[in-house]
């Protein structure tokens, strides 16, 4: 099995060569749940200088990569053949579709075992022991079938690099018997380069933006969530501010430009948002669009879409002008890319551009805020706002789907806030879990001294529904077990209020089992008074409580873990949930196309 | 979109129909998970005559309605497109491995929307939008897809017809835009004939067994897991009791022969068991193989596998003699050929089989027993053996793959108890959210004075590890809003105990963050001093706690919700658990083909 080593170099078993690139690829931690197949790969994870966070359940491991990835740009998950990988197959859709990098290794039967398509555990007992890699093809960007351990290596490499330039989950199989087959080990680090990259492309494509630019008299930039996977977010920002263009960003899209540019005007919501944004947006004879989503819910029904024959679609690597697709083949690099647009900008004198922020973006609505007396019940329209004073500049901050970021997505941002939110998948449970993640990230590349977790607040902040946390509970374990400094607050509206707005308001389907929230970290063992990770407990059932309590110093500071029960009425929805639902029932009842 | 109703035949909608169908095909309850797709379906459950289970997530609901189906031998769940969808299809996985009747129905976006690729949220934006149905294919054995109406009844009815006939999974769409879709009423029952039903070719079949029993002189009884699924328990019982022949059944097939039958000779073991029994087996010069179930783990390492030259495997419509498959495509009626098969029995004089019962069936054990000390710690041999006295007449048992089921394999069963617990599929977490399914189906049959529940104790008992219960802990709250009866039996023994066998003994990674778990009732909102719910938890870590709990009434009643947490050594473990860990670990270094 092992390679020969005419050469003298260096041999290493096949486990230890996979760890060790997703190493140099920057993973600090490996998510994931034991399985009689995959325990002789997790040996190698401690050894590699990896931790081993131990998933209470699988889908809550691969939601929980995602959420790393998204903030370290890899990550990376160990499943078992068969059960633990589908497990997991719901968080690596979402993965897939909303980009994020995620190595999901699975250990898979010995060899000899699978070509004798034999009954195995795991399996469907009929000999089609192939079908979960073939199933888990149409969710992932490469997969990588390490059975010829000569070939092993190669193909370790090419499947790192497409997950990390494609920022998508990539699927590799380790059958047992090869975990400690010898390999060469790696002399030089991987590969990333980019196929087709051309610099003289970069260039042209570059200024020919300038000069759209230049003859633009109502330009405007879009900002989607797909552009934070360019990690240019800086330079995007830097582009907002010298261009002085007025700029909005999807729901899917919210934190990428900093919100006190003067130039920002809020998460744009087409036709259920502000008229006076949409008659600019209308109005604009270019667009420049960085990173779009255009999914049915994050475009609100398809309505803040730009006119593509005003758009300059601007991707990772290639860019799309007025609707016509670049099929050359070559490729610009996001950095310096944006390094030579930011150039050809600062060679270039631009007018003003007028524009009403007033109306658009809510700082002012938070400055003007009456706040509701102490003892009254607390609303989405007014909590969502006053929320923004709670959050400080170097806050991650997730929002779950549904109400909370129908709400949320009004907040008022501190500037270098990370914000999370699905845009597409939008399966229910999924930031629970992936604040897991996010707080790993975010504490290791402090720990790491890493740029990106310059000014980090040390807090990671979930917005969530009582519903949606149901689905992955067992996160709050996965945290507690990794002592990770999270603040969860959970809005109990008794059910799946957002569905009570798209059909069946009083309909017993939408209710949920009541639980007693607060006594999560009771069943998942938080130690009580751990100084070194203190746990917190708060109910809050009106404006009072919930002002004194985020007074708090603790509650402030973020460290350790802290549940924040806030209960709303049932009825009650932010205003942009209750113009939106009509559109998706009305869609889906009359065989609407978008 | 409505049907011509040319005939004056009533017409109902396209929804209504497909729970109509199950309706008649003895369905009391849909389980399920609701999602904006597939709310309007929901609307149809309760006018319908069935009860909404509503499960907290998705992949609860899908191990849900495997217990529920193989007890009632019908089930249904909806999700939602998507995400729903595949947070289910490990379940679903299973289901078919193992043969559970599971109508998957998805929600899915409306035609029209799906026609045009359209960027939809619970898609992956690609316009990839049959991927779903794609994977689903590999887990289901039937798939429709209701977008022509007027195909839709007859459809529906073919998809059903295959979930009953093969017990396993299928999977109807039903997109949001036809749920309302009118349909012609069902004027006759649904078609559940056997394709290639042939009376003469039954009539042949059962003789030829018959005759192959007489020639026999060293004749033997396997009874598999699938056997359970023929639903003709009691006519297998009568073939094991008229004939005397000795029988043993596999790990996957306990309880389905009534353990008190004298020629009952236990569980089969192979090469780790008794080698009497083993050399009893190799000497046999035929064995009639019910439903067979030759996994890795089920037939322990492929040694319990009777030699296929001697060896009538019983499937449930076809035979095969001495390994010859039939490939007439001619079948039987399980009901109709095991009559035929005890007639033929009943008309012959058969000798009495010589076995040596004492040596491979615990209940000398049992009897024999030397109780330790009250003040003992519970070590598992012991445990499982004496745990047979708890169990009575008419308890459904329920045992998660892992430590339990390797004690449990072991207990001395009563007559009338069914016993559930995973063969094939083993994804640890099956059984909790099972135990869900499986007490509401049996207290459906009670209500509906259903033959099968004759006798049923009222209770369902669950054993499982506290590794297990982790993965799906959210089942215990839809166990509450159900109210239904339930005792668990955790097993706490800090962690993955049956994966240390295999590999990694002291490595962290089989470690598990450690719960309170007697505290889950609590967060899960059940209602203290709820006279018609009780719920009662305790914590036992002694023989004498253990003895003096058992002997209480409310315990052996088993009304209400009971966790019964029982602390067991980390490193203690059944001996059939400590026999095959080593081969499965040598198996999975070596490359072993089995």
């Amino acid at each position: 099995m092992a390679n020969p080593d005419s050469e003298g170099q260096e041999q290493i078993d096949l486990c230890e060569y996979i760890f060790k690139r997703l190493v140099q690829l920057g993973l600090g931690s490996v998510h994931g749940v034991p399985g009689d197949y995959n325990l002789t790969i997790l040996d190698y994870v401690k050894p590699a200088g990896l931790n081993w966070v131990g998933n209470a359940n699988e889908l809550n491991s691969g939601y929980a990569s995602d959420g790393y990835g998204r903030i370290k740009g890899i990550s990376a998950m160990v499943t078992s053949y068969g059960v633990g990988d589908l497990s997991a197959i719901n968080a690596i859709g979402g993965a897939y579709g909303e980009r994020a990098p995620l190595v999901h290794l699975v250990g898979t039967p010995p060899t000899a075992a699978q070509e004798a398509g034999a009954c195995l555990h795991h399996s469907l007992g009929d000999g089609r022991l192939r079908i979960f890699a073939d199933m888990n093809k149409f969710v992932t960007a490469a997969q990588a079938n390490l059975t010829d351990v000569d070939k092993a290596p190669a193909l370790v490499d090419a499947t790192l690099k497409t997950c990390v330039l494609e920022s998508r989950p990539v699927y590799i199989e380790l059958p047992t018997n090869l975990v400690h087959a010898k390999v060469p080990a790696p002399t030089s680090p991987i590969d990333l380069s980019v196929p087709g990259y051309d610099e003289e492309h970069e260039t042209k494509v570059a200024s020919s933006i300038v000069e759209a630019i230049q003859k633009s008299k109502k330009p405007m930039i879009f900002v989607g969530g797909i552009a934070a996977r360019f990690r240019v977010t800086e330079e995007i920002n830097e582009f907002v501010r010298l261009t002085g263009i007025p700029t909005v960003t999807m729901t899917f899209g919210k934190s990428i430009v900093n919100e006190s540019l003067p130039n920002y005007q809020g998460v744009y919501m087409g036709a259920i948002g502000d008229t006076v944004l949409k008659q600019q947006v209308d109005d604009a004879d270019l667009v420049l669009d960085f990173g779009p989503m255009h999914s049915d819910v994050n475009t609100f029904g398809f309505t803040a879409v730009p006119k593509a024959d005003v758009t300059i679609t601007i991707d990772q690597y290639s860019a799309k002008f007025f609707g016509k697709s670049d099929t050359s083949g070559r490729a610009y690099l996001p950095k310096s890319f944006m390094a030579k647009l930011l150039k050809g900008i600062g060679a270039t004198k631009l007018p003003e551009y007028p524009f009403n922020r007033g109306s658009t973006y809510p700082p002012h609505l938070l400055q003007n805020l009456k706040p509701s007396p102490n003892k009254e019940r607390i609303e989405h329209d007014e909590f969502w706002l006053s929320m923004s004073n709670f959050l400080r500049s170097g806050d991650v901050v997730l929002v779950e789907a549904g109400t909370a970021i129908a709400g949320a997505c009004s907040m008022v941002l501190p500037d270098n806030v990370v914000f999370i939110n699905s845009g597409l998948w939008l399966s229910i449970g999924y930031t629970l879990p992936a604040l897991q993640g996010v707080a790993l990230a975010r504490r290791e590349q402090l720990k790491e001294g890493s740029k990106e977790a310059a000014g980090f607040s040390g807090r990671s902040i979930l917005f969530i529904g009582d519903g949606s946390l149901q689905m992955s509970v067992q996160a709050i374990s996965d945290i507690i077990r990794n002592k990770l400094d999270v603040t969860i607050i959970v809005i109990n509206n008794d059910g799946y209020t957002v569905e009570r707005y798209i059909h069946g308001f009083d309909q017993s389907y939408n209710d949920i089992q009541p639980w007693r929230n607060t006594q999560a970290p009771n069943l998942f063992g938080a130690i009580i008074n751990d100084f070194d990770y203190p746990v917190e407990t708060e109910q809050v059932r009106n404006w009072g409580e919930l002002r004194s309590l985020l007074a708090r110093p603790d509650v402030k500071k973020g460290k350790g873990l802290a549940i924040i029960e806030i209960f709303m009425d049932m009825k009650d929805a932010p205003l942009p949930l209750k113009n939106f639902a009509g559109f998706m029932a009305n869609r889906n009842k009359t065989n609407g196309k978008s």
